[in-house]
Formats: C-alpha cells, structure tokens, sequence
C-alpha cells in the first residue's frame, strides 16, 4: 500500500466511521420490511437507514410505527431519489418498477440495489443496462442465494475446470409452497399486469440466476408452464423446462409453489464427476479418476465404469444471505470491492425466464437470445387481458 | 378347498415332482446365459432347462460346453418350438424378434416367457398381444426389477389411494452406464436395423414398464433423444422426456448411457405426501396430516405448510430377480397362480418409448394412443439408412 492509496483508505474509513452510506428503501413490504430492519438495527456496517417510500399507505403507516418520529418517509420512489436524503436506494418494489427507479436513481447520481428479479421483460433490462454501464455509480443485484457457501463452493468446482466440461444439469425446485392466502394478500400479485409472471419471476430468479452463475446460458429452452394450475391465479404456478447449453449439456428446471414437501436437488453431470446439492446445503462430489469421455472410448469392458472417491466437500461455512449482499455493496461504494453480483448481470437469469415463458406461449422451442420485442409483444398481450 | 381343487392341486404337485415344465430357452446371449445357467443349475423350483437355440454359432458353442453332451441345442428358435421337447420357451433374443417368436409359440401350444421390450413398435406388439388373447397358454414378460420389495410398495402405496392423486412425477435414471466397448460387442447393437433404438429399447424397458405400472400411462410425451452423442452408435443414447398424464399431472424421464456416476432417483408427489426411491432401493415417504389440495385453499398463512411424516418405508424385504419372475411362471402354468407381469401388459412401457421417439424425430408432442403407421413409417427410414 503506497501512500496515496493509504491516503484514500484512511480517508474512507474515517469516512465511513463518520459518515456512514445514507440508504433510501423504496418499497416496504415483504423483502423491503426486513431490509429496514436490518439496516436499521446496524446488521450492516456502513450503512444507514435514512429515508422510505411506499405507495402503498398501510405499508407507510408501518414504517412510521416502527422507525424514530420525524423518520422521512415518502409516498413515492421519485420523491426519495429526489430527496437529496440519501446516497444509495434499496429498491423492493413490484417487479415492473425495478427498471425505472433503477435508471431514475442512477440518474440522480444514487448508488442502488435492486431486489430480484431486475425486470420482468429483457428490452426493460436492457435499458436499465445501459444507463447502468455509462454510470459511474455502483449497481448491484439481491441474489443473495450466490453468498451461500455452497453454491460458491460449486461455482468453483465448476469453473476450474478441473471437473472438465458440463454433460447434464438437473435442478428439481419445487420447494417455493405458498397457499391461496399468499396470492390473495396483494392484488398486483400473479397477475400479468402486476407481476409479469408466476413462480419465474417471484421465487425462480435466485434459481434462475444460479444456474446461469454456475452453469453459464442455455442456447435452447423448451418450456411447460401451468397457469393457474393449483391456485386460483392467471400465471404459472407449475413449470418443466428442457435445456440445451452450448456445448451441446442439456438440462432440466422444475419449479412449482404447490409441491409441499417440495424438493431442492441440484444436480450437475460433468465429465470427470458429479456434485448435487440438496436443500440448499450440503455438497456432494463423486470425482472421478479419469475422465468418463477419455474411459468410454478405451475400456475394455462393456459394463465397466472408471474409479471414483466419494466427497463430502468442505467449505467456507458462510452464508451471509441478505445482509452479506448489503455488505458488500457498501463495500464497492466505499473501498471498490467486488459485489455479490453485479445488477448488469440480472439480465441472465431473466432471459431465462423469458425464454421459458415465450416457449411455452408459442408451444415451442426457444434459442436465445430471445427475440426481445415478440416477448414483450406476447406479454403485452397478456398484461391487456 | 373342495375335494376337487384339492384333487386338482395333488395332482399338479405331483406333475410337478415328477415331471418339471420343460422349458427351451431361445437366445443365449448376455441375457438368455443368465436364465440358462439359472434354471439348469436347479435355481427355479419346477422349471427344467430341455432345449436352446441360438442362431449365433459362438453362442451354441457355449451351450455346448455348458450343458451334458447330447443335450437339444437349435440353430434356430423356429426349431426348438417344434421340436416337442418342451412346453414351455424363454425367449431372448434381439428385440425384433420376441413378437414373431412368441406368436410362433404361442400357436404351438408353448408357454411364453419373453424377455423385455415386448418388442420394437406398438404395431408389431399388438399383433403379438391378439395372439396371446386368443391362446389358452401362459405370456410373461421378464420385468424383474416388479419383483423389487420397494416398487412393489410404492405401487401399493400409489394404488391404495391414500395418498391421493398423483402431482407430479420425476425419474432420473441416468445409471445405465455402457462403454464403446459394450457397443462393439455386437453389429447389431444399438441400431435401427438391429436394436430398433438404443437406450430407451435395451436398458429403460424396466423403468418405463414400472413408471407406467405405478403412476399409469401418460397422454402426452414431449422428448429430446440424442442419437450417438456419447458413443459411436447411429441410435439414442441420451433422453429427456416431459410428459403429462390424463389427470394433468406433469413428469420427466431423463436417462442416458453416458452418465457415471449415473443417478438413479424416483420421485413420486401426491396430494398427501412425496415419495422417493434413490438407486433402486430405501422406500421415503414424507406423508402430509392433510392433503395438499385442501390446505392451499384454507391456510391462513400465505407461508404456511400442512404437518407432515417423515417414514422410512418397510417392505418385506423381497427382491427374487429374474428367478422371481420364473418362479411365478410356472405357478401360473401349474396352478394358476399371479405372473409379476402378464406378457400383454408388456406393450405399455414400448408405447411410452415409441411415443418418445416419435416426439422428437418429428420435433413436435405426441399425444397418446401413438399413431402405430406412423411410428412404423418413421421407424422403417431409418432402418433403411
């Protein structure tokens, strides 16, 4: 460390010490209302609560219980960006709204971290996108399934090739139960004009974006969604897709909100073992000695199958779920450390669920990229219902 | 028992004692050496090895070795059927000829036990099943993997109906591992001419004949075969299947011979609980207090999950195999009692298979009764290749 950067750590430090990072959170409802409470109860280091929008009065109402009195609290997302109060918003809004509170933030010179999923159409994303790469303030998406030490862990095994290429992905996800009850508390949720979509765009964007984290984008999706197939809702509560990936790897992705008990397997087939985590913890490598495409090719016997060692991997044990994500986020405003994930990178596993919705609409197979405008031509169509 | 069942029961006892179901074994390949050495080495109770046949003079040449001098070997199954030395054959020979064979000895007044797949194409099979109709003689299949205990638990778990309707169903059963070498080892392996198919002919006739025996037939077949992906050989080695059954319930069929480790994980979900069979044995079922359906609609908590069992299934234990199957061959031939498959039931499963193929060499779903012209037609291509 030269002087300067000492200059500008101590500098930051004693910044941060003074004069923590002031956040906005615009949307207090389910996910925002525990991002207030952590934040205001000093969970994360750094940052501050320093304001809170909602339309929604009974949600504001909430926010003027809990919090200090005088506590700015605005009936709108603009008027907090606007404000001058804070210099990051959290946004947990409707889905729809991430795009352009993201942008108008950006905009105002605001840091931001957005909920998941980034949007509900790619063309939205995209937009969002591009303000975000000409900006230079830092944009961060909440996937905070990505800090769980295992999914890390795979992503590791994954991309160090050691394990050689990707053969076969299975992801069976259909531990997301919600009850009539949940549909029924807001009455944007699960409908097209509110929410976009069902189980993809609410519960599968962690999925979705674990997937693409550690398995990299399909080329092909070939997609079954369910409307309305359990509950008393206009989108998919049920959902099988089929996958191919690039270097010719196929997969499978079911999800539903109406297995109870559900199940959380995910397993990938590589050329030299196989990892399956189940319900979101414990993972599992059976590593083999050689590779299984250098074996098939040489064995002598037609029924013989190549060594392999059985491991429980180890791992960092860490698992700082939501606030891990907030952390490092302050982390990057303050000191330039990376993010958990970068908010230009939400546009992946939604291109997935795009593709599986438009598959499924159009009863066909889907190469990406998706053609943006007939996807949101066909989800128009949809939300005018 | 009357005086006249009990006549009727001494005096096949006493046939039996004294004079076994003399059984021809047709085809002493991988699997016809198995049952060979089996029945002539005293493991079936009843059944007497008296003849075989193979076209193969490789094959013969063992027999020859295996068996007392003297003893009946054929050049051809036509032969042994006429012979009058037996009356009963096991047929196993390559798949295209179980239909012809079987209708041969059916009319002759044999006994049939048929190895698995019933045949190549519902068309053929059919023909094969009006005969059996016709004929007073008795027609097995050779689906021992029904003789296992957990299977048949689960298929009575299923059936009993108190777990209610089935939701959802997904079977990976990617254990079929098979080198280069396996492929080689026979021209007519894993070809159209030969084999009629590759993975979902030779190694998946047991989970399609269990999965359509425990969950029913499914309505709809939408599948992605990969024909030589992982090995030189012009049929599929890689499948994935989504499918849909007359109730609505969803499922996925994926298997493949590429894949070791392979998986092989069988999840059944219902109205009242999950069950799960991993590597073809251990029976979990997670038994819901409620049914699923029921709560969704009257939970208070949009969160909320109905109370549930968690039940490491017991069976009894028994798993007798292929002798299993002949054993009830010929209590059936003797007395009359259950077969574990009825050789008409053997078209269910090839159904399934033909509907797979059929789905993704036209690209498109398939609806079920298959269409049989047009599955022969497209089958017929590519044998001509």
């Amino acid at each position: 460390m030269n002087y300067y950067t000492l200059f500008v750590f101590l500098k930051n430090s004693i910044t941060m010490l003074v004069n923590n990072v002031k956040l906005g959170i615009i949307g207090v409802g389910n996910m925002g209302t525990v991002h207030a409470q952590n934040v205001f109860s000093g969970k994360v280091p750094g940052l501050e609560l320093a304001a809170a929008a909602d339309r929604n009065p009974v949600r504001r109402e909430w926010a003027k219980d809990y919090l200090p009195a005088g506590f700015p609290i605005f009936n709108d997302g603009n008027e907090l960006i606007q404000s001058g109060l804070v210099q990051a918003v959290l946004i947990a809004t409707p889905h729809y709204d991430h795009p352009p509170l993201t942008i108008q933030a950006l905009k105002a010179g605001l840091h931001v971290m957005c909920e998941k999923p980034a949007g509900v159409y790619g063309k939205h994303v995209r937009e969002m996108n591009e303000t975000a790469i000409k900006s230079d303030r830092v944009f961060g998406l909440m996937f905070n399934q990505r800090t769980n030490c295992y999914y890390r862990k795979m992503h590791e095994l994954v991309h160090s090739g050691k394990l050689g290429a990707i053969k076969r992905v299975s992801w069976i996800v259909t531990n997301w139960y919600r009850t009539q009850a949940y549909y029924d508390s807001g009455n944007w949720r699960a409908t097209w004009a509110g929410e976009g979509g069902g189980v993809l765009l609410n519960q599968c964007p962690h999925n979705l974006d674990l997937l693409q984290w550690i398995c990299g984008m399909p080329s092909k999706v070939r997609a079954f969604c369910h409307n309305g197939k359990w509950h008393d809702i206009e989108v998919e509560d049920d959902v099988t897709a089929y996958l191919e990936f690039p270097n010719g790897a196929t997969g499978t992705f079911i999800t539903s909100t109406a297995d109870t008990p559900g199940t959380n397997r995910f397993e990938i087939t590589l050329e030299k073992g196989k990892l399956v985590i189940e319900d979101n913890k414990n993972l599992i490598l059976q590593e083999l000695e050689v590779s299984e495409r250098e074996f098939c090719k040489t064995a002598a016997g037609g029924f013989d199958q190549p060594p392999l060692n059985l491991i429980n991997v180890e791992t960092d044990g860490s698992n700082e779920d939501h606030n891990g994500v907030l952390k490092a986020f302050v982390g990057k405003i303050l000191y330039g450390t990376p993010l958990v994930a970068e908010g230009t990178e939400g546009i992946h596993g939604l291109v997935i669920s795009n593709a599986m919705h438009l598959s499924s609409w159009l009863d066909t197979t889907i190469s990406l990229p998706v053609d943006e405008d007939l996807f949101l031509e066909e989800l128009n169509k949809r939300r005018a219902q």
